[in-house]
């Protein structure tokens, strides 16, 4: 895990202060199917959200990952690893905090807060590894495509 | 099924000019993990959006589905049919259009339509039955608590 | 819904002791992603589960259902209900029951009961219809290709 | 991640010819349902297969995990971390092979690798860490219940 996120409430708070534009935020809400016998969300629900603001946030930039894979390129994920810290009951409505980063030339690494509406409660932290893929070569890309390079680099700036 | 559901483009539109008013509207968007192998959405994925559709719907009239499990009540799906009309691909947005009828005391049926964005294709009508059940004693109520039979019938007028 | 399928645990037993054979059975098991917050399977669990014995049924006979898409032909659901009976908790283990007819020349109705290991009660009755779908063309076949046909006449008898 | 995992295919055959007997073995079969639209396992589904096999393992040494919640203690995750190294098609059978140690006195880790039935193919590896909760205090238990320790102890050892 990411041991430079915040775990703490305090210091979350001073982090969002300070960094709050650089993070996509993506709203979500409990429904009964996202919840288990616990009446919390499944531990595995989260990893849907965490999709979905990932996709969004490309959207926001100019990138549909529809798109991308209809011009043969996937981002699959090839690491993901998150750190539980507060569970999330039926009818909340929280936010998935969400940036990127590049790490070497072709991996993009997107680190993840899930935290309440009024941002005083941190539920999950966390962290997915995608590569670009050759669709028709099933192959990883050594290099992103030309387009997709540019707005990254503009999103990870 | 459903027979004066509207089958056709065509019905389904003079439908929706007429009645446009008594439907409630859940936008929908399709993200990677509602897709199967086909790369369209898996015939599943809908109950869970159908799911979405009816807690915000009930919400938008003042009951908050958490609330109510809270006071002792649920409303569990007893009868569940849909009809597939066409597929839905990976990227699109379209509109879950959901509303509410008593078919007796206590039955309540929601009939659905998940239409495209601009209302000119349909892509699955579908009705769902919710009974309401006394969480303490696991049976079916014989009358809605009124609070809720309130709001309810003022849902359905 | 299915008004010739069985209702009371009666006639649920009658039934299984003269058909017994023309059923494929399913085991299932409710694991904890299954449920929701009211400590059952949420209603939405079970259209994975008769997805499962469907493909282990074809498989049974003969048909792998990723050879079948790989030679062009997919098997979408075009229609789909159920009657939910009884709700299943954690931990318990039941039977998927289903069974296949041609209702005309390409339409494939999958009937189901889902019911306990000793068969003593009733959870869920439903029935599935699929078409073929020419992959390419993105069409209703027909009819169905040939060896399909064979092996699929073979079981609905 | 868990660094001493085994990354390559020499290395894990080697490893599960020394320590086959302390693995648990889960069966998965990939459905229709588990795949996106890449016609392989969505990333969020093993997820679901990792939790079988975990509670399948503690059943297999006496723990029936439905009786352990009735009895008011909880194993919720708290961290959960995987690496993705090779796709798996739909139509495929695998092996979830887990097995667990106590990283202090209540913290329970349990490392995972996914691969092929013949044992030749690695698709993933994985740690999943629970800890105990008492269900009505909603607080970590400072020790596990006496009659689960030692059941735990027996499987660590």
């Amino acid at each position: 895990m990411n041991d430079s996120q915040p775990t703490s409430n305090v210091a979350l708070s001073t982090y969002a202060i300070s960094d709050a534009q650089r993070w996509f935020e993506y709203p979500i809400h409990v429904y009964p199917h996202h919840t288990d016998y616990g009446g919390v969300v499944w531990h595995g629900t989260y990893i849907a959200w965490m999709e979905e603001a990932r996709v969004k946030c490309l959207r926001s930039i100019g990138i549909d990952y529809a798109d991308l894979v209809a011009m043969g390129c996937e981002l699959p994920v090839v690491e993901f690893s998150t750190r539980y810290h507060r569970a999330m009951k039926m009818g909340v409505t929280a936010i998935v905090k969400t940036r990127m980063s590049r790490s070497n030339n072709v991996r993009l690494d997107w680190d993840y807060q899930i935290v309440s509406e009024d941002g005083s409660e941190l539920y999950l932290t966390g962290r997915v590894t995608l590569v670009p893929i050759d669709r028709a070569k099933g192959k990883i890309m050594r290099r992103l495509p030309q387009p997709i390079a540019d707005v990254i680099d503009r999103l990870a700036s």
